[in-house]
């Protein structure tokens, strides 16, 4: 099978760590493509920088179809998905969600340890939209801006750790979530360090879709995420309109 | 006072609309603006949609700064009216947002009557972003498309008052909020039928900022509408770079 | 228009305060009238106060019908706002359900500052009947009694400020609602001093009820709001009945 | 043991049948008193009639000093059930509150069958501050005045029996609770047509109190039910400044 | 009435403390029984413990049909006190139930004290099982096996007083639930040193149980707890056959 | 990698379906192994009739240790799967929580038919244990015996595209799992004829676990599945003392 990993933003390093982390973790079966748009901000660390971002995703998306699945590779997952089943019917995740859901079944409650404060808001906001508010243990932010992880120097790791900590100690935390695409590859470490189940949400991604395209399942047409209707776009790319139903 | 209106999608018709409207409800010192972004889909209907119009409307703000207060004029105002609060110190209200606020004051408990079946779980999802969802008593649709409004015949109303009858008499609901920019204008008409307040949203929009700007408060800066932060932007307009904090 | 602010209790310091700050605040076409009960406790502190001083609060209503609007002007505002919407059809506000609706339009989450502590459970029963507690960031209280406010001191302004720093650095407040009628005019200096919004409810009442009257929308009668039936009322002044719908 | 009941209105029909009803289910060791106060409306049917009544009701119980618990025998017990707790440190218990604890012991979830349509959002309010609202499956009215129950006719029992076979197979209730004081003594009869336990809130509240005080527990004067603190009072009977704690 | 208590545990010293405790309680009618199984763990600790004492536990009940109400005498009381509720037409009462309702009474929050950490978890899903999340300040553990009760040192008492005064200052807690049947005969002395009200659930169960069987109702056999129908038994005891509906 | 699949009842025909059904989904590298335990009720339909099935299941698992992963392949899987979770550190799934969690990857809301009328309150708890309320569009019964599905006649197809039918339609289900392991095999035939997708546990389970499984992450043995301490078993298998930690 052949899964599309879209980084939606514009930072190559992360689009080629995405891709180095991925090819540990595939069945020989699968074949993993990692891209990015070709526009957008380097970055994305508020719903600003989403929104920017979010054509530029959608267009890679319909300038790569028939992939058995996609993923959307930010943490700010939730309306660049939500979009994505509106306009593919096979399966789609979000890095937030399957990261999220893979912890589900690991512990009890999750915590999330992602970068600057904004996220703050905006990731209770999407537990509370993937209906996940009571698996939530706390949302830890380290207050390092997103794109130190590039580097991902021993005092970005160390911010992680300890937010990572004060969530398993003081918030209940079974299992942690790292909250940001440019932590890809830090699990295993972390996971020794801190003797909880640590979910990279590019892993979990790529081994829940595996599962279900193996299972033949894909994403319901019928109510939330039904094709949307066809309309007319002004100064927009043609691309834009194929997904429109008749 | 000045206030600018963003009817997010690219009908005209529903922007003349909103200011004919308006000029009947806004205070002899206030001046009230409505525009729509240059490019963008026809009508909104699902979150692909709001996702192709969000980059032409936070333009349309970045272009026009000065105003006293801001609104985004569709229903689907949740994203949008997030990233407008980040980058911008002004009151910001979405429509959605406004009729539910003011549905609060005038009953206990209040439904949206909305245009196509998908809106269904987008507005559920508003509701709960909006915190609301226990003074929320019912989401209702008509199945009729979004731009049939833009003629609104009697067929379109007849849907309208059989859905706002079904809430009330069915579902609890003691105000009706009309989920469409396209259908200012239709309140009052429908008010003496349903013998219940039926809140249009740019209108309640209007009168809500009207009084915070008289108050003289703004958009908090503290937490959850924090400015980004600065960071490199690829093959964007460059104006899309103005609201980044140093 | 003209509205009505009742302060119901009985000290008339805040009576006063609360007209003088309005009067900074007024449309020009508004008319402001502030009136306390000529019976009850001298502070509302409790249910028990609260109980006590409802009648009064209600007789003043009946007594002075003809108004646009109405406000119950103390932050236990929530089981007489409920009564007075039953009797009228006029708009009417609570001071605390007006604080806390405008601080919806200017951040996520809020924190109520006030008074004493048995104020804690009660503030969050009020929150959660307007269906507000996943906005509200924490009830914080300073532990000085009701009264020291008719003076306010240097001290009981440092006490609010102590408890306003701490919800916002610890609970995630954006924004701080001034929970006591007795704190009218005290918001814009510790706006000021916090760098966050601070909103009195008592103008966030007058603010938001001249955008209902000019709106031109009226308490819903419909269903939770509906005038009471016809019923016998034994050793008590005549004015009681005139609500009563036959 | 003594347990005063106060039937909040005025009906002495409803007082006298309170009366009548416990003396089948009280021990042997306890005495009932069930009073109502001398003055407030003949029946109460919405937050207006409660609050004309909770002067009186609360008048009675501070006139009647030293019994071991207080019952406030009116479905409508919320908030003065609330005060009474802070002047009081014998148990208390209203009637709503008895019958969904109760009701909780021998269902999953409860329904309310109750009186007058506008009852409907004041009980949801009511289980939603008891905590309850997952164990409450609906609130269902008959649409007849509460003072049809004081004769009690075929017709009257025949809407009950109505709305709670509909609450039993459309909503899923394992127990009804009677919603309206005046409905005491109809449990048995009811019980025998519905196959599902009937809780008659009054026989509830003697039962849990001669528990309680059986036990040596009193109510808490730690927080939420802390004694109201001193004040001055104006225009009031001198009886209601006796609790204030100095 | 004749009320059996059944300690699921084998830890005879629990039961005796059990007999012993509630002999100071019972009314003179009441004739209490106190058991455990023959078979099952010696203290249970876990979902894995509840499990193995399970079927002994409903086998005592089985042995010994007849009484007029039930308990299960372990704060984990939660499936065991379904399935009993499922055999039985007799009220059913678990110790962790009875103790939550009667705090409820009481105060407005709650907190359960108990032993090992690994209660935190359980307790929590027990308190959203009974639907009294609102009710519940916290859940504080003392880190202590459950064991050590059986002696029950200064040291252990000193542990319950240290998480009981910590859940009234920091989590707002107005009563304490003990968390373990192990603490039985506790509460009075607590009471006195936290000035709260302490419930052993032992004892609370026994008081709402002669209440419950003095009003006369039984279990629902509605929806929740009808008995389940025949099945066959596969090496199984053939008295587990016994309460199987036709 | 290896899988055990334990169905908790003794119906060696469910037994050798699930079998069956998972050797057209596994891996070529995954070996699966279906067993039943060796004691217990025939089906499970009741609390009762789990916890008469749960020794009996955990046994077979202390009798197999050395898998890679663990499923419960009952519906019922809430108690058992905690159990299992605190006794193993290999990932652990029921098929209940696969299928919701697969449900959610595929649509907005799911709806969960299975059979006979008392699972709607214990899914709905299982439902609310997962935390997973707010994605659950409603559990349909069909009304019919669990073991009706070991012939699984038209009829009882019939009944279940039904019940199907009425979630999609009237609660507004995207997704429908099926809520017995006895409908293993049914989903891809009910798929065809209700245009949504359709999710058998036992296959989520599966497809779930291989990916966890290969991912390399395992259960969290922090906070809710610690292992339980050490503790004397009366009258018990020896088996069963194993987990214990010391």
């Amino acid at each position: 099978m052949r899964i599309l990993f879209i980084n939606p933003n514009t930072s190559a390093v992360f689009t080629e760590r995405i891709g180095t982390v991925l090819s540990g973790y595939a069945l020989p079966s699968t074949e993993v493509v990692a891209l990015n748009p070709a526009s957008g901000p380097r970055s994305i660390e508020s719903v600003y920088d989403e929104l920017l971002s979010a054509p530029g995703t959608l267009e890679t998306i319909l300038e790569n179809p028939g992939f058995d699945a996609y993923v959307i590779a930010c943490y700010s997952d939730h309306p660049t998905v939500y979009a994505a089943r509106e306009i593919l019917e096979q399966p789609v995740l979000g890095i937030a969600e399957a990261s999220m859901l893979a912890a589900c079944m690991l512990g009890h409650r999750f915590s999330v340890v992602t970068t600057n404060d904004s996220w703050g808001p905006l990731l209770r906001d999407a537990v509370q939209h993937y209906g996940l508010t009571d698996r939530c243990a706390s949302i830890r932010t380290t207050g390092a801006p997103v794109l130190a992880l590039e580097t991902a120097e021993a005092e970005t790791r160390k911010l992680i750790l300890d937010a990572a900590r004060k969530a398993i100690a003081d918030d209940g935390a079974d299992v942690i979530c790292l909250g940001c695409a440019g932590m890809a590859g830090l699990d295993k470490q972390l996971e020794v360090e801190l003797g909880v189940p640590v979910i990279d949400g590019v892993v979990a991604a790529l081994k829940l879709l595996e599962g279900l395209v193996g299972y033949g399942v894909r994403t319901s047409k019928r109510c939330a995420y039904g094709r949307p209707g066809r309309k007319g776009l002004v100064n927009l790319p043609a691309v834009f309109a194929t997904p429109y139903a008749d």
